[in-house]
């Protein structure tokens, strides 16, 4: 998934008003600016060109809902709860029969702004939880459109529910039977409505002069991928393609509002997206890691490392690029920093403050950190990138045609089984070898200098690590989408079956 | 390696003057424009937004000599005899113990452009023949810098000779004995000896009012790789990195100088590589090929596909992006028409015109054929790609750690055996998978229509095809660079042995 954040306050110096991210799921080489070889994502280059690149820029885990929560509370998954202890070293997310969810003693980016007089908005997947406390508009939203869970299967309403469309309180209908996608020819108007919607949301917040957070959240290219009849077969790289040339419409039309309404100078959005391309997916509705290894699911560098863009004309300096070491996380911290807040100083928080790397170029030392569940799986520290652990998947996965490393298989690091590194870990220069294809040599002394200091760096981190209460333990088929708010009068209301509350089952 | 043309002629319409072709050896992933993530290539990105970026352009060998004589010629090396049949579907090139080189019969660009009134000069590696006949003053240049062979080994001036550098006729010394480079801190200022050459030509040029064709083909990137002392260190990407900034800080100097002496508008310069980056000098000696599959050597993407720009201001929108099926052997078309010169007739050329591509963005339907030897490996027509025989390297070479795909493994696509398809070719489609992983399912229609389409074109391909004399057969030690013209003056002369042809050992 990709996201856009637009936000800012309203009465600080820089009269900054309003601020929103576009958080989308794409691959880092899936946009013309990264290298995609079609070349086919003119608005979103032109962001980049008017913006600020980041080429090392980080998702918070591998997969789409603990990068979500990692997102809007600038905490990384293990200390936010949006992790499983299932199985060792397993990626988790929130299917429709999870029972957990953000916890309320999550302080949200919303929830935050919303002090200092903001508006915020959700368009798109939530994906922190779908029972009613976890609710984005009991988390700090004021709006919402869109769905709780990613939309694919099971495409039937009786066995297990379609997952439900929500407009603010209630849901207003469900993917397939009142929101089609038709998974023959990948047609479904769906990014246009929440295109539509942003727009809509974005002239009344400037009808009536109020700051908005914009949390553009849209699952166009994650698979069954869709877009809409104008876009279907205008892409070189098929369906996937055509989505993405889609989304950058989309988002080139949300910036040429955002200058149409005058508010440019006081709009802070930024580009990125949830997790590397999903390679299993491919080609047809996979994307582009570049030339990083695997991708979606894995701690290598396309499971994690993100297309990313700040734009603000006026102030960000045109054609910028930074190799600044930036998270998702960081735009809990920036978008709080934009609207004259200080993040909370009762826990930890992992993202930092962009704005010096944005607005006055300085880079920040600060590393890293690659979970997989509550293991962590590799840290950067500079150019330097160690591995504790290594996985792709199992055998018996991979046996099923499962691959998150298509075409790719670098001997001892693209493992299998979970491979233990902890006492000599593999470590990879990162700016000569950032497909990770090259351990160092243990011998080296360059690799015992870049060893000692990412071990104190780790040993530092673990020292104060509290993890929070696993939210993604438990399923119960009970507490799938039968009955959203709302469906009494739609007549979409399901009967749910009896509770039988089993460990989820994470095989990755 | 890596070469600029610039080129054009001094009493046309639209007054070009010159022209220059640099022909570096890089990846396709190598520069920041293409995707490279350390975004080091300041000035050739700007040569880009300056001019346009070929996407789908091709060398005409994986390798370096072929691609060489086929940019001169505009002839494929299987017509104009760069290439071996002492073994199947081998690349071969012009190693100092080579007998052939560059046959007479073959008419090169320079040898056209001086009926035109062109001052030529070469600066770099010649690579089409070190024997006298060959010599590139014979064969149309005016002016030569350079040396004729590569300068990797033997590093060693008795046993084996050291190569020599030219200054037109003569040799002015040798390659680590005369001209420095550091084999172990990979310090060498050849760069900046080809780059001050460039910039006094042109100002020579310029001064007299002259038309020039400048091809720079220098081979900083090519193993053992260099740079000078001012880049040492300068780059992320370590010593490959280094050379790339040199190169690119060069590319930047020569097209100031255009501006800075008034001739930018007048001079048309093309940026493009003789082969993919080589994978096997990874990661020290080697670059990126993007998301393309393998390298150098190989007939798949990342072996044949090569960064490419095209940069004349005031002609050329700035900007501009085309997918245009090009190869290096186009330039010998292009820039005959520049000069206002016809293409020979008395034989086939396989360079086509890209004036309409880049004065008028037309796209000119036309196949790119992957030769490797005299076999034809594989074919593109539009975004399919068929290959009819597939090799990465022996399983022998492969076990000696001689590996052109490191990282990478296609089942029954990257197969260390040599397999032919040419009853049932591997189909791939380059937009939705441009890393060659995904091959069509023969049962499919789309692969029908598109495997009779190309097998149509390769009909037709070899039924006109007539190979010429192969030149890359044979070797002899006697033929070695022992006594080059102008080593008595420098006291550089060495023995010859007895002459002992033999058939040369192609091992790829």
């Amino acid at each position: 998934g990709t996201v856009k954040v637009l936000c800012g306050p309203k009465n600080v110096e820089r009269t900054l008003t309003s601020c929103g991210v576009f958080l989308l799921q794409m691959g880092w080489g899936d946009l013309g600016a990264f290298g995609e070889p079609s070349k086919e994502t003119p608005n979103l280059d032109q962001m980049a060109a008017e913006g600020m690149l980041f080429l090392d820029f980080y998702t918070a885990s591998p997969l789409c809902s603990p990068s979500r929560a990692a997102l809007l509370t600038g905490r990384l998954p293990v200390r936010n709860g949006f992790y499983t202890t299932n199985g060792h070293a397993r990626n988790a997310y929130t299917p429709q029969d999870i029972v957990g969810g953000i916890p309320d003693s999550e302080l949200l980016l919303p929830e935050l702004l919303k002090k200092a007089g903001y508006t915020n908005k959700i368009i798109g997947k939530w994906h922190l939880g779908h029972r009613p406390q976890f609710h984005p508009l009991k988390h700090g939203f004021d709006e919402w459109f869109g769905s709780p869970n990613c939309h694919f299967g099971p495409y039937d309403s009786t066995e297990r529910p379609n997952i439900p469309i929500y407009r603010d309180w209630e849901m207003v209908g469900r993917y397939y039977e009142d929101f089609k996608i038709d998974l023959k020819t990948g047609e479904a108007n769906l990014t246009q409505l929440y295109l539509q919607e942003a727009l809509d949301f974005i002239s009344k917040q400037q009808a009536s002069q109020q700051p908005f957070f914009l949390y553009w959240a849209i699952d166009a290219t994650h698979a069954p991928v869709y877009a809409s009849k104008q876009f279907l077969g205008t892409s070189q790289r098929g369906l996937y393609g055509d989505a993405v040339r889609e989304i950058d419409a989309s988002v080139g039309k949300i910036l040429q509002h955002l200058h149409q309404l005058g508010i440019s100078e006081n709009t802070f959005v930024f580009f990125t997206s949830d997790n590397g391309a999903a390679l299993i997916s491919a080609p047809r509705q996979g994307g582009s890691n570049g030339p990083f290894l695997c991708g979606k699911q894995t701690t290598f560098e396309g499971g994690m490392r993100e297309p990313a863009i700040a734009w603000w004309p006026g102030h960000i300096p045109a054609g910028g690029v930074s190799h600044q070491l930036g998270s998702v996380m960081d735009l809990f911290s920036t978008s709080l920093s934009l609207a004259g807040l200080q993040p909370p100083s009762d826990r930890q928080i992992d993202g930092i403050d962009l704005l010096p790397v944005i607005l006055q170029g300085k880079l920040i030392d600060r590393p890293i950190f690659y979970y997989r569940g509550n293991e962590l799986m590799a840290v950067r520290a500079g150019l330097y990138k160690a591995h504790y652990w290594t996985w792709s998947n199992s055998w018996e996965e991979h046996s099923k045609g499962i691959d998150f490393c298509p075409g790719q298989s670098v001997p001892g690091v693209t493992t299998h089984t979970q491979e233990e590194h902890t006492h000599l870990p593999l470590l990879f220069h990162l700016g000569r070898d950032p497909g990770e294809k090259y351990p160092l040599s243990f011998a080296s002394e360059e690799y015992q200098q870049a060893v000692e200091h990412i071990s104190g760096l780790v040993q530092q981190h673990k020292a104060t690590l509290v993890p929070g209460q696993p939210q993604l333990n438990v399923c119960d088929q009970a507490v799938m989408n039968w009955a959203p708010p709302g469906c009494e009068k739609l007549g979409k209301c399901l009967k749910a079956p009896e509770s039988d509350p089993k460990k989820c089952s994470w095989p990755h």
